[in-house]
């Protein structure tokens, strides 16, 4: 099976493997050591045992037959990794079409923002669904989750009375509220590891159970990020594609100081990865004043858009285009167009094209990142092959790539203003 | 009927109003003179004729009827005003649910990308329903909507046979190969201004044909407009907030040399209005490696996310909060959340406060923007109030805001590698 590929020719003269062997060595010995205490994932790819992805999917298909509408609440690091694979591996028409004629429940998100017109009507319209609802929070504390499940909790016990509490389930970390009310009312309840942080979390029960509801094969997902892990197991920095990625990126910011990555993505289906990846990196690296600002670009929208300010702005960014080398379906171009491409799939590969010409004239750094095809195996690889990216890119800048001091001040903020609730904020998704 | 309201007063200590009203005069002067040649959108709205709005609403009255859905093709300025408006004027359910309820067409987005597997998904999708097509493209040859457009003429075609051509609509400028088409074909056809490029469009048949398929009442947008083309008619800088807001970020630019503006709204119906405005700044100022870079966050999402970076990134952005007033519906909290907050609304409302309290305390020059309630009549006020703040701030900076020679750069491209062909490429959306 293909690998990702990436290409980092047209952003760097030369790799200075020799320079940097020994950090990035360093810096994979302590990833892979464990005694930073938040890197649980880096080998729970194969670490995770059998039985507990056993135990997720036969509470997918439960599930799958319990209710026409499922409600997944949860924000950050709880949200984001399940939606960017729902977005990539669903149809653009699953709710509106295609999850009933595959016989799967329609999927609903919440607790990612508190917008009252969305739940008045996220309410109506499952009036005529059958509902189950999970709520994903590692800490079981956060605010807009927690308000939004108070919500729903209501909203399950005067649809569903005592029953209600066998269509909800629980997926939290080993302390606190939520998991203490889970076990007093016998939620069906799975474990946030201890040791990885929400924006990590996504190969978890975090992440595993909602895609397993929405019909996505776990196993291949899981087998995916096993080959990534693979693929980074040797530090070489002439063979590991991860880790060069990672240097390269570092290099950008501290000999060119470049403040902006761009993440470019040519299909739809792969926004709220770029969405995913912007909290990956973001929360991760921002830190003390450092750290590059990640943006996402989706083609060719914003072409039409934020193209001028590639071309003309400030050049102070650089370009990690993701690529998708084969689509699964195709479309044959009506004849006379053009010469040059048979199917809109090579249209979209000659846009692609001619955005990197210009944008090399520019002298802009474009990082190019092949990603063979759209799979579920291939989603398991890019969340494990960005999240090592991450951690090591951090790491080259001496920052903790597990901590957010900055997302807790509103927290804070916000604390003194409920000050004497029992409803408090505590740690981030 | 309420303003949009303007607050400065935690983004710069007292606006130099001596100073500048000289300048700000002189631009208003040339906005409203019409020299420029592009500035046709300043009196639009008191200038449109009865019976184009007239046309309008007939034609989306019969296309009401025609279909049960109907698909809009277009990029950048042909697209992202009627998808920001019906983002937060429709329901977030209403292609899935709510158009069936009220009798309207669903409907779809094309041509803004080449993603294959979406169209596939999307032709699949439209065998079981009444389709009529609608192309919006200024210059008729950009790339993507007129391919996409191809494809669509022969599903017509296929579908329709010799009737095709009464599902077929367009909107174009006075000149091109579309507007050849359409005349040789007979579709029905609307006029996009000379004097209005397409960014600043939206309340030209371009958005309006689209909005009013939507079932929303184009006399309020319009009158919207009109208020708010009322409300600038006074470039004096005491009590035009629209221009105070201009100077206020022309004055961070140049002052402070903030570099990004964050658009931060905390209902996900602005999300795409948001988007809208990233054109409209980002291809309007971004010239001559000067301008502001425009990012969007919606919220609680990405307090989640990039709230790590506003805190503890590189501080060399301001941020602009787009804040509505009033929700059309509200929901009461459940009993024993907290004391602070009776709906969610509130709730809401406190999360808004925390952020703005933590980033002042890092010295983050925040603008906030006021908008009375989520409305048809809301949407034309906003629309208006931001493309002349957008003039109005890039013309402080001495920019033509009606140009984008930078996005011409990848279409020359494009042409190159399409040679010889009869599809080329030529103006921007």
């Amino acid at each position: 099976m293909s690998e990702i590929r990436v290409d980092i020719s047209d952003a760097i003269a030369e790799l200075p493997v020799a320079e940097y062997q020994e950090k990035i060595n360093a810096i994979h010995e302590q990833l892979h050591s464990g005694q930073n205490g938040y890197t649980g994932w880096v080998e729970y790819p194969t670490k995770v045992e059998g039985d507990l992805v056993w135990q997720i999917m036969t509470t997918a298909w439960k599930i799958q037959k319990q209710c026409t509408a499922f409600v997944v609440i949860g924000v950050g690091g709880s949200y984001l990794g399940a939606k960017a694979c729902l977005e990539l591996l669903q149809s653009p028409f699953y709710n509106e079409f295609f999850a009933k004629e595959r016989n799967l429940p329609k999927i609903y998100f919440a607790g990612h923002h508190l917008s009252s017109v969305y739940y008045h009507e996220l309410f109506h319209r499952l009036r005529k669904e059958e509902v189950a609802v999970c709520v994903i929070s590692r800490s079981g504390a956060t605010l807009e989750p927690m308000v939004v499940f108070e919500m729903f909790k209501n909203f399950m016990k005067e649809r569903y009375g005592d029953e209600a509490s066998e269509r909800i389930y629980v997926v939290t970390g080993s302390k606190g509220k939520l998991r203490e009310e889970a076990e007093q009312e016998g939620y069906t309840t799975f474990d946030v590891p201890d040791d990885i942080v929400g924006r990590f979390s996504v190969l978890t029960p975090v992440g595993l159970l909602p895609i397993a509801v929405a019909g996505i094969d776990l196993e291949s997902v899981l087998q995916g990020a096993r080959q990534a892990q693979a693929a980074t197991a040797n530090p070489d920095l002439n063979t590991n594609d991860c880790y060069r990625y990672a240097l390269t990126r570092y290099l950008l910011k501290v000999q060119q100081d470049k403040r902006m990555e761009v993440f470019e993505v040519y299909d739809g289906k792969l926004r709220y990865f770029t969405e995913w990846m912007k909290q990956l990196f973001g929360e991760s690296e921002c830190q003390n004043g450092q750290g590059i600002f990640p943006v996402s670009m989706q083609m060719s929208t914003d072409l039409h858009s934020l193209g001028q300010f590639l071309q003309e702005g400030r050049q102070d960014f650089f370009e990690t285009a993701v690529i998708i080398e084969d689509v699964t379906y195709d479309i044959m171009l009506p004849e006379g167009i053009t010469d040059h491409a048979k199917t809109l799939h090579q249209m979209n590969r000659l846009v692609r094209e001619s955005v990197k010409e210009a944008h090399l004239e520019n002298g802009t750094p474009n990082i190019v990142i092949t990603l063979p095809e759209i799979s579920a195996y291939s989603f398991g690889k890019m969340v494990y092959f960005f999240e090592k990216a991450c951690a090591v890119s951090c790491m080259l800048s001496d920052l903790d790539p597990f901590v957010q001091p900055g997302v807790e001040r509103y927290k804070e903020k916000l604390q003194e203003l409920l000050k004497n609730d029992t409803m408090q904020t505590a740690e981030i998704e």
